[in-house]
């Protein structure tokens, strides 16, 4: 229910024993990713130098059809991508894996990330006579790596140097026509991991959920700065970039972004909410009857807040599992009250009841007073809010949509403002100091939660926050980019 | 998970104070009962007499669009429905309300339900010369209140005489020019309930949390047997069925059909499973760590077990949340293991653990294996399967699917011998003698539990059990009622 | 151009030798048909008893995909329906063919014509107690062999019964569990005629070209009257209403509707209308240049007057061959001239001279006024506007759309007047007393031309054309039958 | 009927007088050009200096719904296009106008026609690290524009220079933030004119008949080797590269491609096919009683031959206007005779007569000699076939499909055994030494007819013929540039 996004999941899927069906594996592949990105997707499929790939704006179950599927063809190799987009634009044109030609052959790239000097690059590479089919950083990374590729020996070398150029995150697939290689930035921003099938499949993939859905078994994430380079000579780990740079792994993926089943640089995404649930219970306790999580994200959180305080646990809400992405309200009203199309409270649970509703963030606000309307409707007495994560006070250059303090309620309005906005009886935050107990390392030590603290792992780009808002709210510019 | 299914639900508005968007009202009334039939929905407007729908295979957000619901008009009173159908067959053609012309002008129908004489009647209209184009009980209602309407002086009169002649399980809403008119059966197998909008509109379901979604305030179940009209002149309710036959609800609304936010005869959905839950805890305690449910109808049963023994609860698997109802497996190893795509265990919670797994029913067990097997690769120590209702013994005649003792594997194996099949440490049922705690009516009363004890409330179909199967794997006679 | 429709064209195909692809056989057949109805199409197959169908909104190429062709599967004999339909109603409600369940098994009906006592039909089945999905003909009379069939030893003898009572214009296939049965009413309005492949499947279709397209030669034209039975017994004529009535064929069949390379109850349509021609080129020559004609059905009557008049023919008009049915014309300016969009005059053809233009009608005079002006803008320095039908003074009751006098320009006004309306230098009909020539009877002898003469054959409905008209205008009556 | 395709059409408009809705414009357009290639199309707008783009498969009236049309929003200028692609390939991915963002910001082109040194200019730019995201020429051409627009002052200056590089054949339109650009390459390949709204709007087209389609006068065609840029300063032609080449347009646009209502270079095309049918009257004449064409570009043709011949004109075939391009044939025998589905002669016509049919072309032979034999079906007693061009003996390197010798039946038989192997009576092309007369200019001055006598324009591919087959039948090196 928040309203935040992270941009994209990838996944890829390498076979030395030859050519087989890859292009259904990516799609269950993605079909676990799913919650990464909804707004596109694709698939490429490399037999054995050939590639076919298809992508298009939808969820996997919609873009890929048994035909599609079949018409992609075997191959000894495959990567797949889910991609968030903004409203409206970019659409079919931004969606991925890019696939070029060049110098050297065919190349896929599937990207998760944001980098913070594309713009830099961008206006290099224009300078240069180069030409861009769409706005996206991924389309950047193609053409430094393309660059690097005519004086290096191989892709996995162009890759390497390439790394010299770009910053901020990225978690990269890189497939060219006998090669498939994992790339994570030497920060660690986005999670990125590797694992194996009985058949002897090597599955890449952005979250272990999406290995446990191919049946492969998690063998370990990508250290930050690796390289990993899978052929038909076996596996090859370059680390020349690693070690570089501190670890900071977006704090995010444990609290909102990754699935609950998904194990993260060795941390489990169901543990560390309930982690945070716990912090919640000893730093904002409350006097309440039952504890309940604004579902699906907050359910984790909920159950660690009802442990730790001694407080029943209970169903507050049902989501409708019928709502899709694209739920377009007709009529006025309706439009209204999206909220209340998507979420029921069960009264049974709050009626009479002093209640803890536990949730992952507050962005505008608005969602946030809903739901604790509808709570005060089915008859609640008190409703005491948890959020379990600190306030939103900075835009994020890493890859997610947290970018534009004008929206953020937090960076207005007080905590008590913001409770009485909401309407809550009361309201706690996860404190900021206590963030690094969610993955069990020193304080301030492996994660990024620049979003919440404004301490950049990185340079931030040239022109600021003040010109990413600019965009947003610059209908022309934005315009500028658009495809329909 | 379970397999089960629930053949319709039905939803109606009419507006006293004139036309209005009602289309939409209605579209979000099925939104919020598309758990009870994903094949099929539709919608049919009535705007001063005049009468427009659209039907079609679908969910309803796929069925309507803005355009469509825009092109259904304004109207004082709307009908609609949704539909689960067998496999392969129906689709299109049987999708309802239907729609209708007779003598005294056009009538629409949604229906919910099942009759057990239907054949019979049938029989005698085709004897009489008449045509049916679908292969619905709801085109023998629609002759048959047709015929009654022939000599009544009106429409509710004509279905006061039809409701002489129907037998079985109705749950209708019929719409004729003037009038909406909902109608329960005389055992109140199949929930309706209706309510009023701040607005004056009065608005039918069956379900409350339907009314719900519309911003209705609930004002009370029909009861079996009664016919309540709604039209310009108020609200008029016939009870001249009422009180015949003794209430006999389908008590699997509550274990599994209903939504849990719903409140069903009074009786909240949560909360008679969580009772399940908690008689379960004492007639099949279990020795463990963790208590979890498979979703979703598990989850509220694992809740009210947990509570009882004092065992934690956990979350124990993560539900895909973009398998749609048409998702179709490609690739041959896939096709094997669709459970493990759409549920993923949480290896944190359930490692190394003694788990309860709450689950509402074990159809043919192959599920139930697979969902065991999950947990037990997941790392779970001993597995201890509890179902929150006894054990499926008979064919159901009232609306739902489970039809053939062929099938369910309680008739053919003892409570072991499913144990050992499902791969569980222990296995429990809820005890049959208990089931009328779940809605607080004395033993036996109030509700129909013929698929567990094999008491049917009503005649049963002449052909019997027998016939029915023959007609489920009689291929070729299934196929003389298939429209693609 | 001529804005004038067919409501229907009839294709069916019986295999005595067993199962096949009937299915595409019939496809092909709608194919060539398709000029005759562009709304709907339809093919149901019987395998032995067993029935499929599918049908929808859309021309053949559109509704019958590769997959739905398949899944109809393979049968001994099938029927297939084109239909043309009202903007905005019907729709996929009213396609055919119709398939029913009564007392006797299934039936499929195709039904090209208009009966002219249907009001009075359906008005004594309601009171019966029947009810009507649908707002056309076909149901009724599906209603009608029906309740013949419960007293009858065959479909047949139903048959023969039915055409007792229903009266009008009616071409129809009828598919029982194991014959095949066409029928052609007492007046043989509509064309139907039937051949047989080499592989020995007969063929029936409303046109000889259906014929050619599927590769079946030529046997005959159904008399008027005609049963004609196809079944395991070889075929078998029931003539008992030949002869009963004289032959009316609607001589607007060779004027406009049916395809020039179809031969009609013996006379090629192309040497009908060259025939048009001829006549014209007698009784209204002109001083010109050249011939031409507009596309497509104005061609061979172009040629015929060219022969006759020693004038030479060109080509005068390209008729864009991309405007579907469907074109939506965008933009207002657009919207004010798409006969623009469609016609484009071969400058070449027409500068600097005098032009005869030949047309098979003018219905409300508007577009050609507009066809006119496009000659005119590219130099023709003499228009004489030739049409190869009498003017258009009476509704038709047989099933084409010839139906208010309110909307025909000849009902109001003098030739000099439409001539001057349209533009033209000089106008000429085809005179109604040389009608007969075309197809090579006495005057006034075996053909239909009441929407000419006003001379009906038959009895017209009891309403008369007052009541068609206030349907027609009657927005709200009209809606009553609409669905979406 | 020929299965040759040009592979596409350009349209674009300007207004000076701001923004409108341009896209309805281009749509009209676009569906006037259709013949020139109907697999995919798309449209860009410019508002301002704000480009949106659509394209897809599909013809326009399939791409284009109203709502893309109206999203696509208005502007003061727009550029559109149809293209025809290889079956199963390229689609959508190979759609243009091609939208780029360079150094100067955004830049669309829409282009007609081949280079010779795609191949030359795409290796070089490949060692300087630009990537490809297609295999079109048309991406190396907005490179070579995007190159030189770094160091130019201007869009047009740019374009300047880039005409010294690229080579082949091109009619182009480009669009920049303030200008349309309209480019013929210096041998004046593919046509390109212009003309003028009364609105005052000027409109782009490859041909006359798209002027016309949208209600403007047409101007004149550009000069082979002409710049001509629309802006808010007026029209400037760019004449530096005319006449630096003889003239050769394409004579194929004359006998096949171009529409006959359009004047290509003065000449009209319905014109110079009917001169094409007299001079075959002069040099191939025969004893008929009737002049046939096969629709649709033999009609004119045929008209000219029976003109000159002083033998009757006739209507041979009807052509079934409903089969698209996307028929596909179900079913094993339909496949082997689709000729049948879509021509079906008139016996009328032919029936026992001598008949003269004119094609204008034969490439393999195989549906010559379909058509050939449905005549004889029908009872044709004697057929000459003739043939409005020469025989097609080479490859062409300009923007058609006419490319391995091994497929033109003419390179290998000779016209005796065409004659025989198509079952002709006689048969007989069209001179090529007058060839010239169809469109008025001396002998071999003016026109491009490689394609008939080898002798090419400009210098060939380097890897010549040979190479373009190697690469058609090389289905793996083929699939390496494939899209689904």
């Amino acid at each position: 229910m928040s309203g935040l996004h992270e941009e994209c999941g990838v996944f890829g899927v390498f076979c030395p024993g030859g050519a087989k069906d890859v292009a259904s594996t990516v799609y269950y592949g993605l079909y676990a990713l799913q919650h990464r990105g909804q707004e596109s997707c694709g698939i490429a499929v490399n037999d054995d130098g050939l590639f076919q790939h298809y992508k298009d704006v939808g969820l996997a179950g919609e873009v890929f059809s048994p035909s599609v599927l079949e018409k992609l063809g075997p191959g000894n190799m495959a990567v797949g991508h889910v991609r968030y987009g903004t409203t409206g634009g970019g659409g079919r044109l931004n969606a991925q894996p890019i696939v070029v030609n060049h110098r050297k052959g065919r190349m896929a790239l599937a990207h998760n990330g944001n980098l913070v000097n594309s713009q830099q690059l961008r206006d290099r590479l224009e300078m240069e006579g180069s030409i861009f089919h769409t706005t996206s950083d991924t389309e950047v990374i193609s053409y430094i790596i393309t660059k690097e590729r005519i004086r290096s020996s191989s892709i996995e070398e162009a890759i390497d140097r390439a790394m010299e150029v770009i910053e901020g995150a990225y978690s990269l697939i890189v497939m060219s026509p006998a090669k498939l290689i994992a790339v994570r930035d030497e920060n660690g921003f986005r999670p990125l991991c590797y694992g194996q099938t009985a058949e002897g499949d090597y599955i890449l993939a952005s979250e272990s959920c999406a290995l446990d859905a191919v049946g492969a078994a998690f063998i370990r994430d990508l250290e930050p700065g690796e390289i990993l380079v899978f052929s038909r000579d076996g596996i090859r780990s370059i680390r020349s970039h690693c070690g570089k740079r501190p670890k900071t792994t977006c704090i995010f993926e444990h609290i909102y972004f990754a699935r609950p089943d998904s194990v993260v640089d060795g941390v489990s995404v169901h543990h560390a909410r309930k982690t945070a649930g716990a912090i919640l219970a000893q730093t904002s306790p409350a006097e309440a009857d039952v504890v309940i999580g604004v579902p699906d994200s907050g359910i984790d959180a909920a159950l660690g807040y009802a442990g730790a305080a001694g407080i029943p646990y209970g169903v507050g809400f049902i989501k409708n599992r019928y709502i899709a992405r694209t739920f377009i309200a007709p009529g006025q009203k309706a439009r209204e009250d999206k909220v209340k199309i998507k979420l029921n409270p069960i009264e049974e649970t709050v009626r009479g009841k002093s209640v803890v509703m536990v949730d992952d963030s507050i962005v505008r606000g608005t969602t946030s007073a809903r739901i604790v309307k509808l709570l005060r409707d089915a008859g609640a007495r008190e409703i005491h809010v948890r959020i379990s994560a600190p306030p939103f006070l900075n835009p994020c250059y890493y890859g997610t949509d947290i970018d534009s303090q004008d929206l953020l309620i937090a960076c207005h309005h007080s905590l008590d403002e913001i409770r009485e906005l909401i309407g809550a009886d009361s309201l706690g935050y996860l404190p900021l100091d206590r963030l690094h107990e969610l993955i069990g390392t020193p304080p301030g030590v492996g994660f990024c939660c620049a979003c919440f603290s404004g301490k950049y792992p990185t340079a931030v780009p040239e022109s600021g926050r003040k010109n990413r808002f600019e965009q947003k709210i610059g209908g022309k510019a934005k315009a500028r980019a658009a495809e329909i």
